[in-house]
């Protein structure tokens, strides 16, 4: 999507490691009319394949996730960090290393809003190594649940995400995929 | 709104301790339609003021923080929990007791996105004894911006968050208030 390149280009910083700062409209501020945007176009894009539910992690993937689920007219699950008191005893957990915060993360959602039958798409804000999602992956085979897709916003393709999950052999949608950020540039894929 | 009070009683669960438990449409699982509609409900009741930004805590105040700046057509800032490697070094940063987790918080917000001039709408899920959205007072005043309304889908009346905001002589808003969980009830403001 053009709209996020040019935010990218304008707001976006390479802050060198592979990392990129987009805080000013997806990491801590977010541009709620950009997201629903996104939302539909994840919408559009993933319909033919009937998602039934949308799953995505805390805390940066919630604002395109929810936008996604609220175009596809579907309820949008967002696995925890850390297990809330409300949570049941019994719950899927797996863990991930975090990209940016270099260390290892609990992923855990409760076996009341995921289960046999449900055809999940999983909706974030990166593709970077595919950890993060990796880990949403396995809470949806081990729910029984069936994987229809995989989206995200911006995709670092230099990180091989999209490779580790080829054998899925699921959809993998990206609005905007870099390619590459060395030497302080931002170099997209369609450039 | 009757919606939101529905829910609560069909699927809510009070587990005790002032603990509401509503992980199926708010917590864990979103309805993103309800959220659309909580969104609307506060973008009518705060147009009034005029906010230029919304201000929510990670995590669970995302859905709707989003959706009424959506609806207000204006950005949303969520407050960090912790510090990602992307914020610059020097932060607006409060610290605020959890009511769900026992533990203390840290909220931390960018200079980037919260300044003079900007007049702020804080919208969290819950409303109880105020602790988080009075952290949130904090970083708004300490940013030197205006807050101009407080909103919450949940009010627990009981918790007297209201009482400790209303120094702050501006307005609070929930969706729905319960005035007591003892005994298992859930008792709301306008049985």
């Amino acid at each position: 999507m053009k709209i996020i390149k040019d935010l990218i280009l304008n707001q976006g910083t390479n802050l060198g490691n592979g990392i990129l700062k987009v805080d000013s409209f997806i990491n801590h501020q977010v541009d709620p009319r950009l997201m629903e945007q996104c939302g539909q176009e994840f919408a559009r894009r993933f319909a033919p394949v009937k998602p039934s539910r949308v799953l995505t992690a805390e805390i940066s993937g919630i604002a395109p996730a929810l936008m996604t689920a609220r175009a596809l007219e579907i309820p949008v699950v967002f696995a925890r960090k850390s297990k809330p008191i409300t949570m049941p005893d019994q719950v899927y957990l797996t863990v991930a290393p975090s990209h940016t915060k270099g260390v290892l993360v609990e992923l855990i959602v409760s076996p009341e809003y995921l289960g046999h039958g449900e055809r999940v798409l999983i909706i974030d804000d990166f593709l970077a190594s595919g950890a993060t999602i990796n880990g949403l992956v396995r809470l949806t085979q081990t729910a029984g649940a069936t994987l229809v897709g995989i989206g995200a916003l911006i995709e670092k393709e230099f990180e091989d995400g999209r490779k580790r999950l080829a054998s899925l052999n699921i959809p993998i949608e990206s609005l905007v995929c870099i390619t590459s950020m060395e030497n302080g540039q931002i170099i997209f894929k369609d450039d």
